[in-house]
């Protein structure tokens, strides 16, 4: 993971993250907000909130419901990985990248745009594995179409933990999916309990907004919460249609929802590890077509971040977000209008690091590269300015006369080798050589990188009685599922 | 040009600034540095500076000498343009734009890569003109190959002058040109001394690090600074070759260079306007390229910034920069690492805010539209977000219910025509709607907005007999340089 001690960036005032903070209470209070789920209502009603009406699932929330349940969450936690390396804290001055997670589609140079098979998903766990600068193996990479839908679950559970030996996303997409998520990681990490402890897994709960959790979210939220494993409770809000058109009245929206989710597995089982999320874009409004790496999710984004920071939760939003449909100009302007918020904000979690392409409907093998060129760069924007002796330099200012070059100075003879970023896809060559090269745009060099590693990639090592079992268990449940 | 009100983001805390400043105050006072010019010798000798070798130019600066000096010059200060409402303020909360300088190459996708000529000076100073977003027409935005080169200035500042209305930067390649410069704006303005209470050029100093002021970057600083039109002083450093191989060294480095031309301003016209500069990126230390849109460049940009804040004084870096041959990925990538920095930082000054690429050789037409698009976030991204009664929306919050939708909403038909980032180069539409429009990327979307550009231009009025005057100017001087 990374880490990140610079200052963080406050966009708006202290004053104004109150006046956003008192209208999302006063939101839960007096508007309330629907758990379209039995259990849920339950749980809520013996909590204190007041049921308005159970058959729509309208609920209030009192304000000190929330407050004394946020206060139960953590503020950092670890979440441990296969290989004890590869674990990571989700908090504090702590940064957590993660792939793509969602895109039906992928594509590449050589294959342009198609439909994503089980193959894909395990090519991307596979260059998650090969990239140093992304922490956590992924979710639902992408959606493989050659899977049943029904079991395909299964099956990427199985890479993420087979492919990777990084901490991984679990399945939301039904109760039984979550628990199979849950066992198959009991089974690698030594069982229920031992998972209760150490959490493994983390879990993207969206709220679908506005003020709604629907039922199949919350059967998930409720299975992880139960199971101590790590949930990322966010609002999914395109400003414009699932928000007001103002990201005030958003940002106030935004934060009553992830509260409510957030104190909500407080209650389930107070000191569940969870995430204040944001995803929050907007609408393009003659159009009504989704918008990324716009000024207002980066205006948003460092509001959300305060937000976070205020309550003391960690903090998930961010990634190389486009609606570009190739990895062009436009991809990357936009993707990096995403990073410098992300990191200045240091968002504690990432998810869609690397690959998002076309509106998060693509994962791109070429942007995948390209995003993780921008990942490097802010890693080392991060290392701050050293001021000891060798950082100050003296020597080499006073060896290096007017008009001289230091090239050949004592103190770039002994720092040279490591000294300033090293581009992974960047051509920093003159025109005459880079055309000599075949004068390759940068996507085109990107594909060569994701294939090299793709050649390299080497299995982590997994005892051979545990693939066995991870693989009974998913027979198992592939019978049962197909049984029906 | 913009106002940026919001916090300007500080990357070293104050001791490290300190830590700085007083080893570039160390280094004047002890190492020293050439003024390759017998009048600035003199100058300096006058004021109290050490001259340690006069043939060398050598010399050694008290750090009073600098401290009194730098504390004469104008925090802010009024740049008069032509017309009045294109007049701005360089310093304190406001941002000011400018295209790239000094490129002898242009590009665009119908032509390729050419010499540059003075149809494309002249265009670029249209597009300029044309922008909202770019604030001051530029200098030598491109260098016309077909004009000789004694007497292109004429040509460059002419076109400045006609084909915009805007704030110009000078000539600043002889003491003759720059006297050019300074007579051209006279006719215009309404004699030397109006423009000496008012000044309308902003002319570019390079210091040639290491610690050296050549004769040619003297003679014009002398010119302007007793004519009293704003120079920016700026160390043109590419760490490692230029500066030591490490941040913190360059940092010192720099900071002494650019005080020390700062304070020789003032003490040839105290009061005189004058602008912090920094041009910092770093070397690729295995081919020895020059790298752009580096986490290195951003870094050093913010600590620059930061210092200039603590002298008081206007500042100016940044822009998009880029090593990249095409507007592809990578130049948006590398562009963007630029553009975020440069406003988080309030720099007031932005040279190179559109066009450049491939290392500053190229201005392209299609990167400039594509950096303006980014200017145009950035200028959306530094409007905050008002939380008044309309931006709050609390009427919408409870107009929308639970799994609604806000397009509809009484406060969406009130605010949706203004509401949100309208992009200019951007594609939001789907991928069958993109396919049908011909499947573009965003630098052939570019191509035809530029030309649009051109096509509506409309050359803003002028005086005929002003017009006259300038163009009488232009023939006499170039009749005399051409005798010799």
């Amino acid at each position: 993971m990374f880490t990140n001690s610079l200052p963080k960036y406050s966009y708006l005032p202290t004053e104004a993250l109150d006046v956003i903070h008192e209208n999302s209470l006063k939101l839960l209070e007096t508007l309330g907000l629907e758990f379209n789920h039995p259990e849920a209502l339950d749980i809520w009603e013996k909590a204190g909130a007041e049921i308005v009406d159970r058959e729509a699932g309208l609920i209030r929330i009192p304000r000190q419901l929330i407050e004394t349940n946020i206060a139960k969450a953590p503020a950092e936690f670890q979440l441990y990985a296969r290989n004890p390396k590869h674990s990571v804290i989700i908090g504090g001055n702590h940064q957590v990248m993660a792939p793509v997670y969602g895109p039906p589609f992928v594509s590449d140079r050589d294959n342009g745009r198609r439909g994503a098979l089980l193959q894909d998903y395990q090519n991307f766990v596979k260059l998650a594995q090969m990239t140093p600068q992304i922490h956590n193996a992924g979710g639902t990479i992408v959606e493989p179409e050659d899977e049943p839908q029904e079991t395909r679950h299964l099956d990427m559970v199985y890479s993420l933990l087979r492919y990777s030996d990084k901490t991984f996303m679990g399945s939301v997409t039904t109760p039984e999916n979550a628990n199979d998520t849950v066992e198959m990681a009991a089974l690698v990490f030594g069982g229920r309990e031992v998972i209760a402890q150490k959490p493994v897994a983390i879990s993207l709960i969206n709220v679908n907004s506005p003020r709604r959790y629907d039922t199949r979210m919350l059967d998930a939220l409720i299975v992880y919460a139960k199971a101590r494993q790590a949930v990322i409770v966010t609002p999914f809000i395109l400003a414009g249609a699932m928000s007001p058109v103002a990201l005030g009245g958003t940002l106030i929206q935004q934060n009553a929802e992830a509260l409510a989710g957030l104190a909500f597995a407080q209650i389930i089982n107070p000191g569940t590890p969870v995430v204040y999320g944001s995803f929050l874009s907007n609408t393009d409004m003659q159009s009504g077509s989704p918008c990324f790496g716009t000024p207002e999710s980066a205006m948003g984004l460092f509001v959300s971040a305060q937000l976070a920071r205020r309550y003391k939760l960690p903090f998930r939003s961010g990634g190389g977000l486009t609606s570009s449909k190739i990895p062009d100009g436009q991809a990357m302007y936009e993707a990096t209008m995403g990073f410098w918020p992300t990191f200045l904000a240091g968002t504690n979690f990432v998810l869609h690091a690397a690959g998002w392409l076309e509106s998060g409907l693509v994962a791109s093998y070429e942007k995948f590269v390209l995003d993780v060129e921008l990942l490097r760069m802010m890693e080392v924007f991060l290392r701050g300015i050293p001021l000891d002796e060798e950082g100050l330099a003296l020597d080499a200012l006073e060896e290096v006369g007017p008009g001289g070059h230091f090239l050949g100075a004592g103190h770039t003879m002994r720092h040279f080798r490591e000294a300033f970023y090293r581009p992974l896809v960047s051509d920093v060559m003159n025109f005459e050589r880079w055309q000599q090269k075949g004068s390759l745009s940068a996507d085109q060099r990107a594909n060569a990188i994701w294939k090299k590693w793709l050649a390299d990639y080497q299995t982590p090592p997994m005892d051979p009685g545990l693939d066995e079992a991870l693989q009974a268990y998913m027979k198992k449940r592939k019978a049962e599922i197909n049984a029906g």
